[in-house]
């Protein structure tokens, strides 16, 4: 009888000692973690859902394999039932969360400016933004339009970016003559690059663009949500793997702007921007840096103007700046003296005319690892091995940096930069 | 005494019953699991270093949050110390691993057939691959040349694919004309066919590529190892993300060949194929399958062909057909009448009506799912829901399907299958 009270007591006590060990563990349990990720990943998705309305002609096979859990889960190996029918299709997307990385994020944005028309294009481009980079960051993306963006914009960009997608229209008056300018005298300028075949140069909506990007853009009301932007156009291509956030590395290394590509602007397009940026340094000489980046932008001090410029259809760079005191003086004089109508001014040289005269040289970055195409020009980083290391597959006698309409050995000198081993052979 | 015994007792028995529970939970620790998985990763990715050869100018941020472990890891969220060296470049190759699919691989491979010229542009379709397929499954990469491939194509090649990669010379008994071929009469059909401009007629290479891939791809030692392939040509594009084992599913729905895109071949480049087909089905009667795809070819029963062919620049199938009795058996017919020299006969029409008639018609996949592009057609999946759900980029008006020249229409009439909805918007 004892001994039968014994045994009885040593099983309710092994028997609660398992119950404790098991709610201990399970409270633990990686497969919460695990949960919340595929929450995480999913709420930063657009909604997708799958279809089977292709596969008609065969029986699709049990999938109990076909379903591919990530070898690093914890044991989630046996499927929910459900999943076991026939019916689903093989394509389930979204059944590989991707990699994404952990950590905090930057307050930070892709942005587009694009028409309705562009939407292909631009389709291409989030692809390789994704692909090389934001598939594991899940940045958001705004879209600015002239014009209302339609459903098929919104149905096919949310589908493909990772992070959160918002679209903007552009406000009237950031996109029309100011009153103070003569329009005849724009037209008649219009006319007259037509007949000299300045590219764009007849181009009313081009000039509206370029004073838009100029002036505006970091002040749509989207925007001010951000202290980051990485600017992206339709039709760019990126050529090596990008495994680090570009927006914390800025952040972190107090850079405020950046580039990948540097080229000679045509003087036609603005003959008179830097008489316009030398009456703004004469009105602010507080505002331009020291230790400023002018002999990237002039060879005689300040006099004139070398015309070298960054090529802003790509940037990576900080809101906060383009949207301070210094930067909206100077556009507001170039606004003033109407260079963008009575010539051409780009947006690619105001940016960069600014960033060299009112930011420190340290504070502009030449994103070397970020290999990019932009049609008509390519950066392809100088170097097999490091092509290798990153996995790009650009091709190196595309590389313009050291061509000579470039402007990037020019910023390794201002910048006591050494020349990556092997330019020589890459001056194409 | 007794009392205190039997306390004993019981913290014996509990400890005794935390050991066994530990030892039980302690074998399954998915760590293990994540190791191994590592483990496989690796020894599939090629060897990549990483470079500090950029970033001179500025020191570089704590790396504790920048290095950014997978959320679904367990526990691996403390970083080796030696990762905290300021030394190292924010960008480092491989510090996210990517989700690769668990479960058991086919046995299977890409194939591509390549000059040393071709890298940049196969590197662009390895690209193709990788992101919307391969990087998930990390399946080979078999490489062929007439040529000995040098150590930029290998070097770029290996870089880009996710699986092994394998470099194969073609022997030069597979590359040039048997023994039986008339070259002055191949001579005078290609001056002819200059004359007429036929594309690629007056080419001598096109012709031994063709009837490399009509014959002997599969035979090559390197393949041999395999029962599958996926052939990439240079410079294709993929638009849909693949979330599935395309190998495993021909494999278990009993598929041996596949195709995106279909079309009509030009006659001239195929005027006795037929002939020589309906010579190889009178002597191989019991090689020509019951309930094939006859109709496809032939609008008589098979007294004339259509010239509808897959377009075979894309392909997943199986080798061992290819490698088959009948396929042989027709091949040297084919090799025989010498029609690859004394007309131009194509690949695609020559794995057509192989896979046409050999094949029961159930036997032949179209991948829809598989958004597809090859100078000069796409293939661009029907239904904007589908497109969205696969995450597609493709220009739904640049779909080939349904234009007069393709034969899919007849595909699906062939094999009662139902056009999907709305492919009468979408006749380009």
């Amino acid at each position: 009888m004892a001994g039968t009270q014994r045994y009885i007591r040593y099983i309710l006590i092994a028997f609660l000692c398992l119950i404790i060990v098991y709610f201990i563990s399970s409270t633990s349990d990686p497969r919460d973690q695990l949960q919340s990720a595929t929450d995480y990943i999913k709420s930063h998705s657009g909604s997708l859902t799958a279809h089977r309305d292709d596969e008609d002609e065969a029986p699709l096979p049990g999938l109990d394999d076909e379903r591919p859990p990530i070898p690093l889960e914890t044991g989630a190996r046996t499927l929910p039932s459900a999943l076991e029918d026939t019916d689903t299709t093989p394509n389930k997307p979204n059944e590989l969360p991707p990699a994404v990385a952990s950590g905090e994020r930057m307050n930070a944005t892709f942005v587009t400016l694009a028409r309705n028309s562009d939407v292909w294009e631009i389709a291409e481009s989030i692809r390789q933004v994704e692909d090389r980079f934001n598939r594991k960051y899940n940045y958001d993306w705004v879209f600015l339009n002239d014009n209302e963006f339609d459903e098929q914009f919104k149905r096919v960009t949310t589908a493909l970016v990772s992070g959160k997608t918002k679209y903007g229209t552009i406000p009237k008056d950031h996109w029309s003559y100011p009153e103070w300018i003569d329009q005849d005298k724009a037209a008649k300028v219009r006319d007259e690059m037509r007949e000299k075949k300045v590219i764009y140069g007849d181009s009313v909506s081009y000039r509206h663009m370029c004073r838009y990007e100029s002036g505006f853009f970091f002040r749509h009301p989207l925007m001010l949500d951000y202290e980051w932007y990485w600017r992206v156009e339709p039709s760019i291509k990126l050529f090596c793997d990008i495994n680090y956030d570009t927006f914390k590395f800025m952040a972190e290394n107090k850079k405020k702007y950046s580039f990948v590509i540097s080229l000679y602007e045509y003087v036609e397009t603005i003959p008179t921007l830097w008489d316009s940026t030398k009456r703004w340094m004469e009105k602010h000489p507080d505002q331009v840096a020291e230790g400023n980046s002018m002999k990237f932008v002039s060879d005689d001090g300040g006099k004139t103007y070398n015309h070298c410029h960054f090529w802003s259809n790509f940037e990576i760079g900080n809101l906060n700046w383009l949207r301070g005191q210094a930067y909206m003086d100077y556009f507001d004089q170039l606004d003033k003296d109407g260079g963008f109508f009575y010539e051409r001014w780009g947006d690619a040289p105001v940016h960069s005319v600014a960033a060299a005269l009112m930011l420190k040289k340290e504070e502009i970055h030449f994103f070397n690892d970020i290999s990019y195409y932009h049609v008509p020009f390519t950066h392809c980083p100088t170097g097999d091995d490091f092509r290798m290391d990153h996995k790009c597959h650009c091709n190196p006698s595309e590389n313009f940096d050291w061509n000579g309409y470039s402007c990037t050995k020019r910023f390794f000198e201002v910048n006591d930069m050494e020349l990556p081993k092997g330019w020589q052979q890459e001056q194409h």
